[in-house]
C-alpha cells in the first residue's frame, strides 16, 4: 500500500467524528490552527529556506520562486485566512427540503459533509493552510498533495495546523499530507475510489489535465479561460474600450481575462483603430485577422499612431482563437453575422469560463446571454468580474469549467453533499 | 474518427438551438416522439424480433430474454412514458438567484441545460425511450449507447423518435445513437473531454465499473446497493420483522433491498429465532454468525422449525458483510456495541445507498442518521422506499451513490446546471 491510500484511509476514519462535530467546535479548531501557524511562523520559515534552496539550485524562474517564498508576513497571511473561514456560514447541517410522503414517511434532506476531499496543487506553500482551512471549516477530512518543490514548507504546515486541530478537538488524521514526492503517489491517490469523495486540483493546465485524464474518483475540474469581449454595433465605445483594457490587462496571468476581441464589421472601422491604439499603448500583441489590419491602416489615426498600432499587430492564424495567452497578446477578429456569429464562434473556441457582450441594444444582449455557453456572461462589465470574492461567495475554491454539481467561481458549499433522512413509523413498500 | 466522436460533435451542434427552445416546443416535441413509436411500433417490433432470435441462438439466458423482449404493449408503454415527463414541470430556466452586487451589477444565476448527455446502458430496449425523452425534456441532447444485443430495437426505437422530433420542430441530431457495437466505440465515447457533458450508466456493476474507471468525463455513478436494516434494542419487534422481510423479499433484485440484517446482541435470543424462521419459511438463505445460531439453537421454537431455520443457515465469513446478494440471500451480524458499533460496521461495508434502523428509542435513531453515510437513511422503515417515485421525484433516471452533483433517486433536475448572467453599465474590475 503506498502513502497516498494510507493518508486517505486515516482521513477516511477521521472523516467520520468529524462529520459531527459542531460548528462552534470546527469554527474553534480553525482559530486554533491560526494560532499555531504564527506560533511556528519561524520553523515554517526555516523549512522553506529549505525548499528556496532547492528551488535555486534547480534554477526555478523568479515568478515561481515568489509564489514559493515565505516570510512571517506571508505565514500570517495564512493564519488570518482561516480566522476569516471561522467567520463565515457554517454549510453543513442546512435543511434543503422537509415534506411528508404520501405513505406518512417524513422526507427530509440535509447537507453533509463530503467525507474525504483530496487537494492536488502545486508549489504554492499557502494553499496547503487554506485547503485544510476549507475541508475543516465543511467538516471535511483532507489528503493534500503540495508540490514536490513545496514539500518541506507543506509539510511543516500541515504539521502545524494537525497538532493544534487534534489538540483543539478535531480527530487524528482530519489533515492529512503525502509526504513523498514521488510522482506515482498522485496517480494512487486519483485512483481511490470509495475512499476519496472529491478531488480538486488547483494548478496549471498541466495538473488539472493529468487530474481530469487520470482520476477515478470523482473531480472539479477547474480550468482554463479563453474569455471574449464581444463588440456589437449597438456598443457604446467608451464602455468597450474600458472593459476591453480592463479585462486584457488588469492583470494578465489569471483565467478570466479577456483573450479575443470580436467586433462587428459594421463598427471595425469607426471602433478598432483607437481600440487597437490603445492596446499597442498599453504594450499588447495583437494577433488580428485581415479586416482588423484594413481598419487600422485605412484609418485616420496620426502616422505615428498609425505606426505604433500596425507594429503590435501580427497576423492571426485559426489557432489564435483558440489560444489562452495568459500575456499582453490579444487576438482580434471581425464578423460580419452580428450577435448569432458571435455566439457561434465562442461556442467553437471558448471554454466556457467568462464571455461579454458590449452592447446598448437589450435584444442582442439577450440573444447573447441565451446562446452562450459559460459559465458567466456579461453584458457591458469586463469578464475579470468572474471571481469568488467579486461574487460575493466568501472563501472561493477555484473556477469550474464543468457542468457536474458547480459551475463558475464555487466556494464551501461545494463541498457538501446532502443525505436523505427517511422518519417512518414502520412502513414498508407495497 | 470513431463514430462515438461523430455523433458527440453532431449532438453538440444540436444543443444549442435545443437549449434555445420554450418549454412548451420541448413537450410538443415529446408528443411527437410518443405518436412516432406508437405509429411505428410494427417496425420497432420486427427489428425486436430479429434481436432476440440472435439473443437466443447466444443462448441468452430467459430473464435477458425477456428484458429484451418487445411487444406493441411494451412499444405504447415506452410512448405513455414520453407523455408522462411532458406533463412534468420543465428544469431549465429556473432563477436560483438573483442579487445586485457592490459595484451594481446585476447577477442571476439561472438552470440550463447540460449540452450533450451521453447514456451507456445495455440489452434494455425501452431505456433508448426513457433516455432520449429525458434528455429532450431537459433540453440536452444527447449520444445513445446500448447493449449490443438490443442493437436492432434500440436503433430502430431511436430512428423513430429521432425523425418525429426533428419534424416537431427540433434541430437535426438532438437524439444520436451509437450503431456500431464495437466495444472501441465506448471507450471512445468516455474519453470525448469538452463533448460529452455528462455521461450517465445505467446497467450492472460491470457496465458502471468500467464508465467509473475509464471516463474522462464527468461521470454520475449509479450504483451497487448493499443495504442493512439494524435491529436496535428499543425495536418494536413486529415493526422490525415487517421491515426486514419487505426489504429482504419483496423484490430482491434491486440496489434498495435489504443484504445485511445486523441485530443488539441484548435483543437476539428474543428477536432472531422467529424472524429466521421467517425468513426460512420465505425460502432466504442466511448467513449468520455464530450467535445468531446460538440464538436459533437455544430457542424455544418447535423442533421442526428450528430445523427449518437452521437448514437455511451458513455460517457466515467475513466476505459476506460486504456482499450485495441481489438474491434470496441475507447475512446476519449480532453487535454487542450497541448503535456506535453498528454505525461503524455500515460505514465499513455499505455501499453508501439506504440504511435503516428499527429503533422505538429517539436517541438511538438520531445518532444512527447522524452517524451513517449513505444516500437514504430510514429510521421505522424498509429500505425499499430509496426510489425516484417514491420519493416523488418525477422520472427518475437512477440513484446515485457518488456525492458530486446529486446522491440518491435523482431526476431531471440532475441534467441541468447554470449560467451566471451579469448585467452591468459598464463597470471594470478595479
Amino acid at each position: 500500500m503506498g502513502e497516498a491510500r494510507n493518508a486517505a484511509l486515516k482521513a477516511k476514519a477521521a472523516s467520520r467524528p468529524l462529520a459531527l462535530m459542531s460548528t462552534g467546535a470546527r469554527n474553534e479548531v480553525l482559530f486554533a490552527m491560526a494560532a499555531a501557524l504564527r506560533d511556528s511562523a519561524e520553523a515554517i520559515c526555516a523549512a522553506n529556506a529549505q525548499d528556496m534552496e532547492r528551488a535555486r539550485t534547480k534554477g526555478t524562474k523568479d515568478s515561481l520562486l515568489d509564489r514559493l517564498f515565505l516570510d512571517e508576513a506571508r505565514v500570517d497571511a495564512m493564519a488570518a485566512g482561516l480566522e476569516a473561514l471561522a467567520a463565515l456560514p457554517d454549510p453543513v447541517g442546512k435543511v434543503l427540503e422537509e415534506r411528508k410522503l404520501y405513505n406518512g414517511i417524513e422526507l427530509s434532506r440535509v447537507t453533509v459533509p463530503m467525507g474525504v476531499v483530496a487537494m492536488v496543487y502545486e508549489a504554492r506553500p499557502n494553499v496547503t493552510a487554506d485547503a485544510a482551512g476549507i475541508c475543516l471549516k465543511s467538516g471535511n477530512a483532507c489528503v493534500l498533495r503540495g508540490g514536490s518543490l513545496a514539500i518541506d514548507s507543506c509539510v511543516a504546515i500541515a504539521d502545524a495546523m494537525h497538532a493544534a486541530a487534534v489538540a483543539a478537538g478535531a480527530p487524528e488524521n482530519c489533515i492529512t499530507i503525502i509526504r513523498s514526492t514521488d510522482r506515482a503517489q498522485t496517480g494512487e491517490l486519483l485512483s481511490l475510489r470509495g475512499l476519496v469523495d472529491v478531488l480538486i486540483p488547483r494548478g496549471g493546465a498541466g495538473l488539472i489535465e493529468r487530474c481530469v485524464r487520470e482520476a477515478q474518483v470523482p473531480v472539479i475540474e477547474t480550468g482554463t479561460g479563453n474569455c471574449h469581449v464581444y463588440v456589437h454595433e449597438s456598443a457604446d465605445f467608451a464602455k468597450a474600450r474600458s472593459i476591453v483594457m480592463n479585462a486584457k490587462t488588469q492583470r494578465t496571468g489569471v483565467c478570466n481575462a479577456c483573450e479575443s476581441l470580436l467586433v462587428d464589421a459594421s463598427v471595425a472601422a469607426k471602433f478598432l483603430p483607437s481600440m487597437l491604439l490603445e492596446l499597442a499603448q498599453a504594450g499588447v500583441s495583437i494577433h488580428a485577422d485581415k479586416a482588423s489590419f484594413d481598419a487600422v491602416a485605412g484609418s485616420d489615426l496620426p502616422d505615428d499612431d498609425k505606426a505604433l498600432t500596425l507594429g503590435h499587430m501580427l497576423e492571426a492564424s485559426e489557432e489564435d482563437w483558440g489560444r489562452e495567452y495568459l500575456d499582453l497578446e490579444i487576438s482580434v477578429h471581425v464578423l460580419d453575422g452580428g450577435v448569432a456569429q458571435a455566439i457561434e464562434h465562442i461556442n467553437e473556441y471558448g471554454t466556457g469560463h467568462s464571455e461579454a457582450i458590449v452592447a446598448e441594444d437589450a435584444e442582442a444582449a439577450q440573444a447573447f446571454t441565451r446562446g452562450v455557453d459559460a459559465a458567466a456572461v456579461y453584458v457591458n462589465a469586463s469578464t475579470r468580474f468572474t471571481d469568488g470574492g467579486e461574487f460575493g461567495l466568501g472563501a472561493e475554491i477555484g473556477i469550474s469549467t464543468q457542468k457536474l454539481h458547480v459551475r463558475g467561481p464555487f466556494a464551501l458549499e461545494a463541498l457538501v453533499t446532502y443525505k436523505y433522512i427517511m422518519r417512518g413509523t414502520g412502513q414498508v413498500r407495497a
